[in-house]
């Protein structure tokens, strides 16, 4: 009676995992939750009250067009060329996920993207029926070639997430980009790029978004305000090549007719303001400083048992265990017995992986926290070891 | 290279209708928006300072605990049986509309709806494939039976909305709803009430929703506070079968992972502290003055031109005009020389429609411009004719 795509809704592990981290004698590496200190306070009481009046009326689809023009002035500064008619306000970026899933997906078509990548994105993509191909990258593989391997599927969408990469903080480089764009122009797929962490680079700024390098294929960028300013405002954006962006503009409101015209004004208010930009100097350094306590922890507590990269932005460390392991059953005996919460890496890939990793976030947990909580996962990997 | 989906994104004359009509020197009766005058006024300076920093930070996917309960009691206290484990919390409820089509349609099922119905149900439905089957009804059709010859096509939803339908205005009664829902529960098809207009009842009480009356078939009830707060907050829920809500809470996740909870948290106060009951005391008043000078207006300019009945709640006034018309070029002409935009009866209908029908909105407009409107109207018609 359901729909078949039922049946290809995925478990609730991470759900259940996510739920138990929120509890607060847990110290949680699991989600990808901004630090509470580091959310971004609006000023309700300073809004302009003719503003407030007119966004508790029905809005338009597009979102806000005072919004759309800072988001498009944005990325243009970031090395993007757009204009605001090409901007679509979203109820949050995973929103964007659903919206060019539906734009492109059929049962059976194939869908390219990073190995492991973005859970959620993978979650939205089978819901929709695509086979999911995989592409190494940034571990030492040789990506180019699994580039151009992974395109012989004739994928109907690339999905990427080149800027400090949930989960594995990995950044591509200007050149990468570059050369990637040029392989990806010649096959003619739609080209999404996901970008909610670029802001958050704490060593140098990241390249401009690798969609800016295209010259042909159709491509769609979107970012997030959820990491840099407040997640519960669920406001997120997406930009569309010209062709696009009429049918997503029509399935956004056969979604939900618009979004939420109160987060859109706090955001604007915030980009206006530049306190956007105050908010961001003053966040930076606290997630650099527990980027560094967990670089520096792991390294007491973890060296032999597993590697890792620093990563230069974002908000995850990625860790490749040593020795093969049942992260699943590590994560339970972690969370129920030690109150540590972690995720197992196996979540963020389309098939199963040939080793065994862990997602740590650093955002979340003060530095005395993530001491704590990595030296009881040490404690416990050498007991499985 | 686009999903086939794509091509039956019906067109954008409804958005542009509604685009057209915001224009301040237009008089409108072509949305559903609430009055300006009626809209809910929050008291965001009044807000919990620790309640606010923690609607920041990510939220549950069922929508905020609190909430829930507050639902469930007003729905118990309306004649729906149900719990807070069953109420998820929603973007508005036309995402209800979206999660109902992926959870049930695939390319070729039968949905069954009222003919005519909210035009942004047909587009959601059909987006995702369905054959959409017309139920007429409450215009002296002999709605038992057309019912139990549309069940003969054997959908995988029934779409109801039994109280001040959108478009008709029509009410079922108590000893309807119970008719309907026995019918419907041999059927064993969802069904799926879609209640946005149930509290702004001018003459007397709804009566308890139909799913009310189901006992064995699986049902999906929602509601909205778009119509009776404001539809800048973006908030309605829905609440379902215990067999269906966990379906529908993961692909609420996959969709957006968790509504505004800003918007949850005032419109949480709104219930808790008596507001809402408050606002609608003070709006009920303004719509009912509104719907009654319509309805002088109707009799005085298009007695003979048009028939109608007076809408015991909701937002719309019905026409089925007496001589067939170019309902579409109407609404044009209407809309570029005198500045009045209507809304063509047929965008409601799933199939051609007989009869030549518009749907007139009295929330928005004063009782001035609505009978200047209507004069207006009344001399294209006569022109027309």
């Amino acid at each position: 009676m359901l729909a078949t795509r039922i049946d290809r809704l995925t478990s609730s592990l991470v759900r259940d995992i996510l739920a138990a981290a929120a509890s607060p004698d847990v110290i949680s590496f699991a989600g990808g939750l901004p630090a509470t200190e580091a959310l971004y306070q609006p000023e309700l009481a300073a809004l302009d009250p003719a503003m407030v009046a007119q966004a508790l009326q029905y809005g338009p689809s597009e979102g806000e067009p005072a919004l759309r023009e800072q988001v498009a002035g944005q990325l243009r500064a970031q090395g993007l060329p757009c204009s605001a008619e090409q901007v679509l306000i979203l109820n949050g970026s995973q929103q964007g996920i659903d919206l060019l899933a539906k734009l492109l997906i059929e049962p059976g078509r194939s869908v390219l993207l990073e190995s492991p990548t973005y859970l959620a994105a993978l979650q939205a993509f089978r819901l929709f029926g695509a086979e999911l191909h995989g592409l190494e990258q940034g571990m030492g593989i040789d990506a180019d070639s699994a580039m151009d391997k992974a395109l012989g599927h004739n994928p109907c969408m690339v999905y990427l997430n080149p800027t400090f990469q949930n989960p594995t903080g990995h950044c591509l480089s200007a050149a990468e980009r570059q050369r990637w764009a040029a392989k990806l122009d010649r096959s003619g797929t739609v080209v999404f790029e996901d970008d909610p962490y670029r802001d958050l680079a704490y060593d140098a700024p990241a390249p401009a978004p690798l969609v800016a390098h295209l010259k042909q294929t159709p491509w769609v960028y979107q970012g997030s305000f959820s990491k840099i300013l407040a997640p519960g405002l669920r406001l997120g954006y997406l930009v569309a090549h010209r062709e696009l962006f009429p049918h997503l503009l029509r399935l956004k409101q056969a979604a939900d007719l618009h979004s939420n015209r109160l987060s859109q004004l706090l955001v604007l208010e915030a980009l206006q303001q530049g306190r956007l930009q105050r908010h961001l100097a003053r966040i930076l350094p606290l997630y650099r400083a527990r980027r560094d306590a967990m670089a520096a922890s792991l390294s007491r507590h973890l060296a032999g048992l597993a590697s890792w990269m620093l990563p230069q932005g974002g908000l995850f460390f990625w860790l490749e265990l040593q020795r093969p392991c049942d992260t699943l059953a590590l994560m339970r005996d972690l969370l129920e017995c030690d109150r540590v919460a972690v995720m197992p890496g196996s979540a963020f890939f389309a098939a199963p992986a040939g080793s065994s990793y862990l997602r740590l976030n650093f955002s979340h947990a003060d530095a005395g926290r993530i001491d704590t909580g990595l030296a009881l996962l040490a404690k416990r990997l050498h007991q499985a070891g």
